[in-house]
């Protein structure tokens, strides 16, 4: 399994290299900025639950691409800004120097900045990918889904999603465990890490047709991955060897970060991510998401992100 | 005049008011952060010019509300982060403490990327207003006006446009005169402001119906407006008295900044913005703006512009 990701992984970063910005003319500085905090990597996951919903659903056309690069470049965005100095304060990233140590902290800001616009600036251009040859009631009907898709990468990353998780994370720092209530820290996962889940896969749906009520099944879907993956990194920040997992270990107890995990205890934060997950993987099965390729492999991404070691 | 400026601007502040989000839930601090941000105000110049040029190429519909909403939110989120410590280190704007001054520095971030995301979920909204009773062939012209406005926005406002002017503007600051070349100011002015005008006027087109050639004229007024609106901004640093203007006289001289006027001479700076806005007028007039009312307001507004002593 973890190879079938890392072999996906790569044909994502190939697709993405595609999106990126050429680094040339005056401003060319924060297009580096751009492509560096891009290339530091990291696992594509976002793309990755996109595509697959798409292919899923049915969906066969590259008009999922667009929508796969912007939900990584909102994603690292967010890294970026994270790092920055008044936020989480980290020079380094997966090993690499975060974008403000390397470019300075005026172009870590801007370089965020420049990431979240281009991400709409890249998935606007969906409509062109809409053939001239269609009849008015399919462009009508493809118009749709494309709006819809991008309000829905708007409003997840946005205040009403992962905007909203980093703003009670952040105001919940410096806060012992005493002082931050279960619902505050499910608020912080379920915005500032599940609500991108939730978007890449929903952008998928709507983009193949997926219906209403099927989108809003994968919404929960969403929620439930992004949720049990969180829950899982609390964990393993306490758990992992600092070799393993290339940060130092326990950096959000240094913080003095309440987590997930101090709030519920190791025993019942392992047991609630196998409950969510396993939710989550049996209402991907009521979409019949076993009868194809692309359902059976969320199926395993899934089994494969909660089960991770690093 | 400059009572009418200010009647209209007040009923955009109206306008706007009815897209600002509730001040409401767990992460209400950033709401009323990126409101405060918005109320400290400003001219709304560039909504003004959007609905204006709207209105001159025969506009009627509320489609265009959305779109001047969110080029005030997206200007509001360069000033929020622009003002930042790393940036131009400003604690005040318009008389009023900055947002990072008032909500501390992680929140100054987090609300200039609250308004610059709200910003497209606030225009994507348009998408909504296409009437169900359209033609199918009607509903694809209006999706394409949006979907074509929306990549204006996008564009505009990003690396190849007021993204780039800011990158060029912070890599400039504390080179003298000597160092910076005409070519590198007028590139700053042309991204950092004049974008945005741009972007204002060409929406306001494009959603009317504006063919490409008309649209190209528009784009090149307000690549004028700004440029001789900023230029005169170079003017007034220099000329005004700290009283009038609400900020430091010379500040730019302060932070030991290149400018127009620095490089081109006080009579030489402006003489241009005379040329500049004069030929702005002149492509307007081409476009028979003097034969309706919005067209008229246009070109008075571009004269009060570069008259302005404040």
């Amino acid at each position: 399994m973890n190879e079938t990701v890392a072999e996906k992984a790569k044909k994502i970063d190939a697709m993405i290299e595609g999106f990126l910005p050429k680094e040339e003319g005056f401003a060319s500085t924060v297009m580096s900025a751009m492509n560096y905090s891009i290339h530091v990597g990291g696992k594509r996951l976002r793309p990755m639950f996109m595509t697959e919903t798409y292919a899923m659903f049915g969906g066969t056309d590259d008009i999922v691409y667009p929508f796969a690069a912007a939900i990584e470049m909102i994603h690292t965005y967010s890294l970026c800004h994270d790092d920055l100095p008044a936020m989480d304060n980290d020079d380094m990233r997966r090993g690499m120097p975060s974008t403000h140590a390397k470019f300075g902290e005026a172009m870590g800001i801007l370089a965020g900045d420049a990431l979240l616009n281009y991400a709409f600036e890249t998935s606007l251009k969906a409509f062109d990918m809409i053939p001239d040859d269609l009849s008015d009631a399919d462009k009508v009907e493809m118009s749709r889904r494309i709006s819809k898709a991008l309000s829905i990468l708007a409003k997840k990353a946005g205040i009403y999603g992962m905007i909203a998780g980093q703003v009670v994370d952040i105001e919940s720092e410096g806060k012992s465990s005493s002082e931050i209530s279960m619902d505050t820290i499910k608020f912080i996962h379920e915005n500032k890490t599940a609500a991108m889940i939730e978007s890449s896969m929903m952008i998928g749906a709507v983009l193949a047709g997926a219906s209403d009520k099927d989108l809003s099944v994968i919404e929960s879907v969403g929620s439930d991955v992004g949720l049990a993956f969180q829950i899982r990194d609390d964990i393993l920040d306490i758990e992992s060897s600092n070799e393993v997992l290339g940060k130092p270990v326990g950096s959000d107890e240094k913080n003095d970060k309440a987590t997930y995990v101090t709030l519920a205890g190791l025993a019942q934060a392992k047991e609630d991510v196998r409950m969510i997950s396993e939710r989550a993987v049996g209402n991907l099965k009521s979409l019949h998401a076993s009868a194809n390729e692309s359902g059976k492999f969320l199926i395993a991404l899934i089994e494969y992100l909660i089960n991770r070691d690093k």
